[in-house]
């Protein structure tokens, strides 16, 4: 048994996180204005794979009331990694191992700032779950992550020894977390901005979901010549991604259920955007290897002026 | 004094046809449902440059019922120009000339196909004004026009002859709308290109005014990325609009007041936008001289879709 810390327990964290925690791991989590709801209540997961309710967690308000963790799951927004600075070291110990499970390119630096090099890991995650109420997480569907070191922005930082990746990939996996371990989590990280940039980004500047973006002629041939751009800015920062990958992301795309995107939510319900970690990031990793991206930029700055304008754009629409 | 038709009496036609008629030239004006009211109360037009009211007005209903004229002005949102072929016939005469005062690119395709090659003239039109109700025109800001010979899509077609052009920049002029003459009328279009395609495409798609994608970094960077694209795309197709361009029309912008644009206008008030005219057609000419132009397709690509999709986007919007 292990025993991991959970930063941000919100739908990807009090998911898995749960599952460790039911699992028999001792699972630490912190929750902000939840935790004494959940000291109080226990956490509660709705889930595809059946529902479970843990009456005893380790809930905190404070990370500095938590104990030292031999992981820590990194499960906050991306967009308040400023934090990290002062949410980590009280919980990760100098032996402790990161575990970034963040949506995005190169996600993982601000935690490698704080933890140092070759101890942290980052983890593709593929989960539809969302918070309903405080310490009451519904998992929609899938939840597979592709677990890989982070080798830093230079690609040159040393690995987390494989004895670590395979301690939480067993840990995960014997907990019902279907997880595989990669030695190219750049790769992973490429394939799957190839569907967040056009649909996240899109599903936003269009206000739309993705069954209507691909019911549409222009919508698809939109979705595709950015996929086109993302493959070719992979290969450009020396990711393998193959061309195939754009059909396979279509046609899954289309067997979907009508869904909305983390992003969408976000900017429904006025929250912060993952503009940097999905689409700043890769482009300015595409501009160091040298390729211009003009879709890509074209989506971020749209997006960067709807975050900033977003009141005008939803009271406007009402207007129309 | 001449005789001009206007087809298609709206914030255009009859600014610019209330000004030559009160010049003194018959005009004959196609108002459709309008046409009633105007015969029996007269044409209105609200004018920075003076109010002024024109108690009796040739104005039809129907085609048909028009005389054959001199020039005809095709005054319709190039969506409808479909209908050219049935419009003009009756009014332009064997011997007639065609005025396009319509935006964007090879526009004047449609009417040159019906009245043949060597009769068509294309303006460019700088003009803030507004249709406020039946033959009621309020004119807000300038209102000059480049005015120019169509030379066809391959840009071969004849000339109309310099005495015909001189003749209606003289009328033109003599009733007080400020008109040049130009022998480039294709770089006339693609200088106002360069305007139309960052901000009417933006304003729809990101749902705001001048003033406030001007007043936002994101905003102007994009602005300024999709200019710089309209002045390669327009230099490859034999245009040499210089690169000095993107800063005047940036500071212009700057200088205007908050403005929207009609295609915004038109969105909102759920008429077909001038896609193809402003968009489509530009793309087109760009892929036939060797360029992809990335940023105008992705803008094409948005407002096609929020064009069929327009009742999802603003119902969403208000829930928001």
């Amino acid at each position: 048994m292990s025993r991991y810390a959970v930063i941000g327990t919100g739908a990807l964290g009090g998911y898995y996180g749960g599952l460790l925690a039911k699992a028999g791991h001792e699972v630490h989590f912190l929750m902000r204005s939840d935790a004494s709801h959940v000291r109080q209540f226990g956490l509660r997961v709705d889930s595809k794979h059946g529902d479970f309710h843990l009456p005893a967690v380790h809930a905190y308000a404070a990370v500095e009331e938590m104990p030292v963790c031999e992981f820590v799951i990194v499960a906050l927004k991306s967009t308040h990694n400023a934090a990290l600075a002062q949410l980590l070291p009280p919980v990760l110990g100098k032996e402790g191992y990161a575990i970034v499970l963040q949506n995005g390119l190169h996600v993982e630096s601000a935690t490698e700032a704080v933890v140092g090099a070759g101890r942290v890991m980052g983890g593709c995650c593929f989960l539809c779950s969302n918070k309903v109420g405080p310490g009451h997480i519904r998992h929609l569907d899938y939840g597979n992550i592709l677990l890989g070191s982070y080798r830093g922005l230079s690609g040159t930082s040393p690995e987390v020894p494989v004895a670590v990746l395979d301690r939480v990939v067993g840990d995960f996996a014997k907990a019902g977390i279907p997880i595989e371990g990669t030695s190219r989590l750049q790769l992973a990280r490429w394939k799957k901005l190839m569907w967040n940039i056009p649909f996240n980004g899109l599903s936003v500047i269009l206000n739309t979901a993705t069954d209507r973006l691909m019911g549409d002629a222009a919508g698809r041939a939109l979705v595709r010549a950015i996929m086109e751009e993302v493959q070719v800015a992979a290969n450009a920062c020396g990711e393998p991604v193959p061309v195939s990958h754009i059909d396979y992301l279509i046609e899954h795309t289309d067997q979907m259920v009508p869904y909305d995107s983390s992003m969408r939510l976000d900017y429904l319900a006025q929250r912060p955007m993952e503009i940097e970690a999905i689409f700043g990031n890769p482009l300015k990793a595409a501009r160091e290897a040298g390729m211009a991206a003009p879709r890509i930029q074209v989506l971020h700055d749209q997006l960067k002026f709807l975050e900033r304008n977003r009141l005008e754009g939803n009271s406007k629409g009402a207007a129309g």
